[in-house]
């Protein structure tokens, strides 16, 4: 397993191609909007080497029976995917949102559909993949999944679209490999990930054969764009909570500009009727790390929020219990569903385990369609000062500096700089740019609520419930 | 194991004290809003006997090594808790409430806490209990919970009320046992059950001592009387719907004028300090048998739900497959809480596995304030008919009968009788005097949703999360 | 104006064909089941006599300048439809649902509908319907609307049904009048009004047209028979609330056997394009209507939550107030959707006011999609002796009374007896089959939740919101 | 009345004391924070002087008879109260909050405590307010309120205070006025209102009396000192949406350092039992008025999420028409509110008129609860690129622009430019420090939502429902 140095090392000896508020950027890994991405990804490189978590931060590859970073394991129990939902979990709570999840979702993901692939059309992707998932473990790498396409007109389909690129497609084949032509959007992590894991967006008709593709690619490989954004706030300063100002993700919209990839790093080419199934099972592994994640934000919104009543002055009153309260419920809910998707997942083909379907999907969609009253519930605590705290130059000023720290204490035995930055860490975490990233990722991170809600009328065995209904109906009987 | 025809016999061998709209009921075991509970609880001995439930509905006695019904066991795992909740889901999707929960959910909280009060107080009742659980288990009995006091005025403590028999209490010790006088409310199956067990019903201070009681009773033990009131339709009809004229519980005052309780039936007796965590613990159980239950009420609703769509026509419109969502979303996030207190249940003391109090206490919160909406859903679907369908008498009469189902038709492929069976089944679960008891027990049963808020953030460990919060924010580094 | 003794002898008067339970009721005006919605519609003629309700209850007549009651009054200002809604809110705080609202709607659609239609088509139904007005004005009748078909498979047209009887049709017209065939369900109040006055349910479409057809009719009719089931009590019993067992309305299916209507009674016959526009003009009316009696309901329930709140000792617990909070709330949001559709109502071109159809729908929706929920908030203050109060024998028992009356007492300065009409009001209203029609009124009646969104965003001005929009980004400036 | 260019000059000739990122703010008139704030206010003149506005956005004042901006009006009459409320509304479309409210609402509080005060106290306030309000109409001024205190430790009371100052009052009079210290939190609009109206911002006990005051200032009066932070976006770019860095408010932290207020400006000072009842009539307005802002967001909110679903090509998708329906639903039940409260509005003894308590309450409530989810619906339906939509610089670049606006495509017939600034617009209102604003504004801006529900359940008439209920269960008859 790597260390965090040689994590950042290995970046910086990559070519890179990211753009970034319409410059190219020289040094991505020093770059102070990419830097906060970093410090999250280095941050499971550290915890891995460290004897107290290793049980929960590194597995046994059923490859080569070596320890390895669990961001690089395939699940082999229900027990490996309790410790990736509680692993995420412990991430979070430090970073807000740990990244390298959607990298090792993918290979899972492909793990079993490759397998299902073979087994259906005679193809050799499965055995090509484990020689791919070996090479990724011993070089212990990070893995972004590059999934949503742009999408263009969402009414019409891949190959329906005005202009053909806008679902990434095959454009040319030969016999060293493909070449790719498209853009993936939404790819959170992708300048300091080693590798890209490209996977098809949705399901696909037979006209969209071209667009069922999924491959590997160095993240620097010749005719790849990023052009990306960042999420940490654009000055640094003194009183900055950490949670934004150290640990932030950056966007990219990927380009692919007649990309090749070679064969032994494709793994779907044109088998158009399992594009919606690998989308779906991604989705499942991605909707199940959320599980994880979602709830350690509302441990720190809930944390906050705790504290913050604290420092009003106002922890006793009943309606503070209650709303905290709701925060713990909620975190809880969402925690449940991934606990109970862990140990009701089952052993597919190829051998690894799949969480459950529908409660990954629920317990997403409860995260995803609650996070924003988690938000009000936390201003409601806070109040006002949220987003009329003055500057922190104001507060740091010699001439009104003093004044303002006496009308912004709280009880006598809170110190006025941590109420000031109890504060800031509100207003980060629910009123800036970083907490609109929160939502969004919170609504649309592994698909959007809708795409949830289908997936589980989908799954779900509505025909018992039926036979249920009848027989306490007498029908039929 | 007893046979089901045995658990009737063994009722019939029973002195009743029952009864009901004014009269001694003469034979419970024969009248006919009793029997619908009989048939209910028969159903725990008849499953407990086929093979193939086998693993779910029995389990080993840790005290005798002998296959036992799961109904009489104290959960030895993990394994032991996810299994408990499953059986009762399983039981539930037949009968809406397998009610037998109650007893074992007091056994196991007794075996904890009595292990408990002796290592505190060196008082005997563990092995005293073990005796008594062996006894339970080899006679296959059936226990009734009897823990909610009558309660006079809420803002009181037992010891303040006006009248001291409000919570039931020791009046008297001797060195045979005690004798105890009160009334416990809500004891539903208690007209066909073996045994009462008796716990107390809130956290006591000293100077409730007296009222810090807990032990086991005969039904049938002299001093106890029954005031009883059915569920099930008062009317036996042609198309009433089983689940309710078939399968619906009896609830119980149960006054307790002077009862004896010899010594080897006494499990607390004066220690106040333990009376809260007694009853939240038993809570707890219950809350997580909820877990097991409330999906299941879920299941018949969203099969009915399924089916009247069908029946009306519109099971392809969006808004349908949305509120089925709905329906499958709430009963997958109870059980979620469900599996996950099981998972992350707790090897207590004496061995016996407590489910987590956070998860049992979530699930059960959930499914309480979120059953009302899945009536309303149901409604939604359904229409008018569901309080505007003519009577049976109307339907089935030879005048107007044939005009009836001609207009009573729906989409030419269904059956009109089916059809209206859906509708009565309908009526029955949630238009109903049995809906009322639903709709209430969903939200009292196990305690109210304001009990179990209290339980979680009392449970919840808020201050791991200020911390969390604290290192976000940068206070005290 | 009649008085209440006039309209039950008005009752007498008519024939009937009246069906309950599988027998004919000979006299339906003194049938247990029916009697008490006769006293709810006796209330509007005893109430409209009463000076200080004279404004309330009574209008001047536009076309005769005599006093009516304001149940038989076109609405003329904005100030009519005020004291509709109010009028709607104090009868119904009384009992309810005051029923009579449904024949005025009914009414004040078609003096919208018929002007409407003579402009378009030159027929000559408005005129007709004024004469029928002043008729029914003067005669202070009751009338039933009769709107919903019994609908079949409902993703079929009606003239796409296999039975074409499934939606009511004109089979024949002649010099005299029509004839027509069809069954109309949900007719609540039929077997104690003057006249059914019939409209069609949906829009139609040309192949739709004998199907859109409207008229007014004695409801002792040759050829209609109406099935009927009552809300209330099946026994009267001497502590049953009186709210039910007083006041309860009666539904009807009500079928139409070949019914012959004159044409002085027809007020639409083929206009199939007017036929949409005349439902949801009724719709309007009736969901303003409910703006005025969901409010009564939530006054009731909140009033039962405060009652039972004290007559359990907890009047003064924070979560109980918050509760009452949120019954206040919806009672009015409801009410005020109600007030501002008044004050925004529109002259139509016969001078009729119509509310404003968007705040009308707004109200009804937020009341139908909430009260489940206030359910929920009673039966969560009262607790569990809602469903498990011992029947009114056991309590009057000479043998178990005094034992049950001893444990059922709240604090010392309330009456037990009192407490006991308590929670029988609660159960009466949420846990009965009286409650079971509430809760179905409360969703489906004057159309179902989808019905009132789809209302909602065809009539909302949805344009120029997306120019606000526009201006606000930017977009073609 | 004056035009915007006068206002403009006004504040020029003002001595200024505003801070902004710890440095003062010399001109702040030309501040790029402090000018889109002066835009929203111009505004206020500039449609005053609009003919086709003039109905709604003027007044004719009951002390002068002139014609006067309604923005300097006291309100004579229900009619009145809704065109405050309507053209609230009307403003905020354009502006999303208007910021001119807040001195009308203050001055009308005060016209009818003052009056109340003189009449219990004989003081002599009010005619001094008349002075006070014709001079304010007469120059047509702005006028910021300056209530909320900073507070402290919230549990304790004003005179309980680590430090006196920590609520604002009285530290010295003399015959010539009086002198205050203290500071007042929140004060959108200060650094651009000719005056400060300062209220006291809670109920008052007799030892608070030195807190117990209100008065008006000139907003660079002596002493003054106000620390500011602006809302618009930092760096003005070509794209960013007008709403935001055309129209944004500036919050201040005013401190008052000694500041001597003339007896002729001073309308409460010691009145203790007054100052809870001037609050909660000033949360009364103000509440009222934001039953006219909440909808105009609601507005553009729903004209985004129309436009974004057409540039996604998912107009049509039935759950995309569900979700602007909850919007159209959400601003018009908050908008009924303010009809409602406008209809029902009291005449009170100074002539004044007072918007409905009840409804005011609710409408506001029913908003500062609902905006988060309004939020998450909007991002639910654009998607991602919400967050992760290329910087302005990127888009523009001649090198990766073009690759850009190829791959930012929506369906063919929008345009590419007119996309990109639609999700400009959508994150400047969800995503960013504007939107930040927009929700703790809407939570707090006029009160939490437990002070509004402290307000409905202390002014709700509970005895009548009460009454109701004891009618309906036949208790006491």
């Amino acid at each position: 397993m790597k260390t965090p140095q040689e994590y950042i090392a290995s970046l910086a000896a990559m070519k890179h191609n990211v753009w970034m508020n319409g410059q190219r950027v020289e040094r991505p890994w020093e770059h102070p909007q990419i830097v906060p991405g970093i410090n999250i990804v280095s941050l499971t490189y550290e915890w891995a080497q460290m004897p107290e978590y290793a049980d929960m931060m590194t597995a046994t590859s059923h490859l080569t029976g070596k320890t390895i970073n669990r961001f690089t394991h395939i699940h082999q129990s229900a027990d490996d995917l309790q410790k990736k939902v509680e692993m995420t979990r412990a991430y979070c709570r430090a970073t807000g949102c740990i990244q390298r999840c959607m990298g090792i979702d993918s290979l899972n993901a492909l793990s079993i559909i490759t397998h299902h692939s073979d087994e259906m059309f005679e193809t050799q992707y499965y055995p090509r993949l484990l020689e791919y998932i070996k090479y990724f473990q011993e070089n212990d790498l990070v893995g972004n999944a590059a999934m949503t396409d742009v999408k263009g007109d969402r009414s019409l389909r891949p190959h329906q679209q005005a202009d053909p690129d806008l679902y990434l497609h095959v454009v040319e084949k030969n016999d060293k490999g493909i070449v790719v032509r498209g853009a993936k959007a939404h790819n959170t992590m992708a300048p300091y990930a080693h590798e890209l894991i490209v996977l098809p967006t949705r399901e696909m008709k037979e006209e969209d054969a071209d667009y069922a593709v999924a491959f590997a690619i160095p993240a620097d490989a010749p005719g790849i764009t990023m052009v990306c954004r960042g999420a940490a706030p654009s000055v640094k300063k003194e009183t900055v909570a950490p949670v934004s100002s150290r640990y932030a993700s950056v966007e990219s919209l990927t380009i692919f500009d007649n990309v090749f990839v070679p064969w032994e790093r494709v793994f779907m080419c044109g088998e158009w009727q399992l594009a919606g199934y690998l989308a779906e099972v991604f989705a499942t592994y991605h909707r199940h790390s959320y599980c994880g994640c979602k709830p350690a934000i509302t441990d720190i919104l809930l944390g906050a929020a705790a504290l913050v009543a604290e420092y009003n002055g106002i922890e006793r009153a009943s309606h503070v219990r209650g709303k905290l309260t709701e925060l713990m419920t909620t975190a809880e809910i969402v925690h449940a569903c991934g606990l109970a998707a862990s140990l009701k997942g089952q052993r597919m083909t190829s051998g690894t385990y799949l969480p459950d379907l529908v409660y990954a999907n629920v317990g997403k969609y409860y995260a995803g369609t609650n996070l924003h009253h988690e938000i009000e519930l936390l201003q409601d605590l806070a109040g006002g000062l949220v987003v009329t705290l003055p500057s922190e130059e104001d507060i740091n000023s010699p001439e009104i500096g003093a004044q303002l720290k006496k009308y912004l204490a709280g009880p006598a035995s809170v110190a006025v700089d941590d109420r000031i930055r109890c504060f800031r860490l509100i207003e980060d975490m629910t009123a800036s740019k970083f907490a609109g990233l929160l939502m969004v990722a919170g609504v649309h991170g592994g698909g959007s609520p809708e795409a949830e809600r289908l997936a589980i009328y989908r799954s779900y065995d509505l025909e018992t419930r039926k036979e249920l209904a009848k027989k306490a109906a007498g029908i039929g009987m």
